[in-house]
């Protein structure tokens, strides 16, 4: 049973950060990613602040969020907002229960956090498979980055592990996030050479809506490769390599 | 049903102190008893660190921990250590379960957290029913003092979370079946024209994946919308209607 990735993007102090990693260490769980921190890294008050987690917990750098779940295959993002993006919204306990199911097919599962004070945005949030809401008394929700980060990563360890003892072998993993985003990369290459995107102040919010429709959907390897073929086959190219 | 109350045992910080009101309040536990805070009370800092919470939560003080549970029926005292004294010890989920059954028949519960560094004293322990136990990584289990009272109080509040929002309303629903099938229609017409389908004997097997992939993925009227735009921009056809 593979612990949950923690993906951190953007997060303004390092000493969040330092806490952050002392919350995912008392719960086990050790691979910390870091998009793009404020204050840079390493950081000194992380150091401190993560009680000596940080010298347990080596935390890798990547510079957009894309990059940080390529090699992941479910992806959670946290919010507390509702949006209107069209995604499924698990609570802690639903989706606790779909990472270890996950967990169990030796599956990578990861958890995105936002900045502390504004949340994960859209654009990083159509990385995700689902959304995870943490429900709290609705009039006094807010709670610090450590603690979201302590919730998620108690609650997957308290999860009674009966799921590994069920033979959920599954047949068609989806392939990883990488591939989607090769995907895209085709689609988007194609796009632009025939002409679709002809309002350029809709261009952004268009190629969004597509990216979050083909990561949801969650391909399979196969599928991916199909769609290559579809896209090569519609542009008049014999093949995609 | 009532829930439990919160006793912050000669607390060394009014940080702390505010930082544990915050969780409490997070997740709808409003009873907070204070035994000889170390730093005096009310606290400037403890004010700031509650981000608004002591404005709701009214901290009740006592001189010693025998006052403070003097009105409880069931007392937890929460310890990293196994205890020589002879008490019961309650795993995090079974202490939930137990206070949810007191509170089920209104009887008041508490839950004791001791100062900062060194936990709480025998003395206090005596006046407990049992000891509450969270299972952490036994290599790096410390928690702060909030993250303590944040994981029993949401423990408690996630047994019978009424804050759960049972109606999500589904922003985007999926578009009717049909759509999905004038878009594969319109899929297969540009295939059959680009040459997709090379192999004959693959035909079939080739296009019920596709198929499946685009009736598994659940897209909406919009995305599918922009499919029928995608499928025509790069077959070089200016709309698909």
């Amino acid at each position: 049973m593979t612990a949950p990735t923690i993906i951190l993007v953007k997060s303004q102090l390092g000493e969040n950060i330092g806490m952050c990693a002392r919350a995912m260490l008392n719960c086990g769980v050790t691979d910390l990613r870091l998009v793009a921190p404020k204050q840079g890294w390493p950081h000194e008050r992380a150091q401190a602040a993560s009680s000596g987690a940080l010298d347990v917990i080596e935390a890798k750098i990547f510079e957009t969020t894309q990059e940080a779940v390529a090699d992941l295959e479910f992806v959670l993002a946290t919010t507390a907002r509702t949006r209107e993006m069209a995604k499924e919204v698990l609570t802690i306990n639903d989706a606790t229960k779909k990472m270890r199911l996950e967990g169990a097919s030796d599956k990578k599962c990861g958890i995105l956090f936002g900045p502390e004070r504004t949340g994960l945005e859209n654009d990083d949030i159509i990385f995700a498979d689902a959304l995870l809401n943490v429900p709290l008394n609705p009039e006094f929700s807010s709670l610090n980055l450590a603690q979201a980060v302590l919730l998620t990563c108690f609650s997957w360890l308290n999860a009674d592990n009966h799921f590994e003892e069920k033979d959920l072998e599954e047949v068609n993993p989806s392939a990883p996030k990488g591939e989607v985003e090769n995907l895209l990369n085709h689609l988007d290459d194609e796009l632009e050479t025939s002409g679709f995107f002809k309002n350029p102040s809709q261009q952004h919010v268009t190629w969004r809506n597509i990216q979050n429709f083909f990561f949801r959907a969650l391909p399979t390897q196969q599928e991916v490769n199909t769609l290559h073929g579809i896209i090569s086959s519609l542009s008049g190219k014999k093949s995609w390599k």
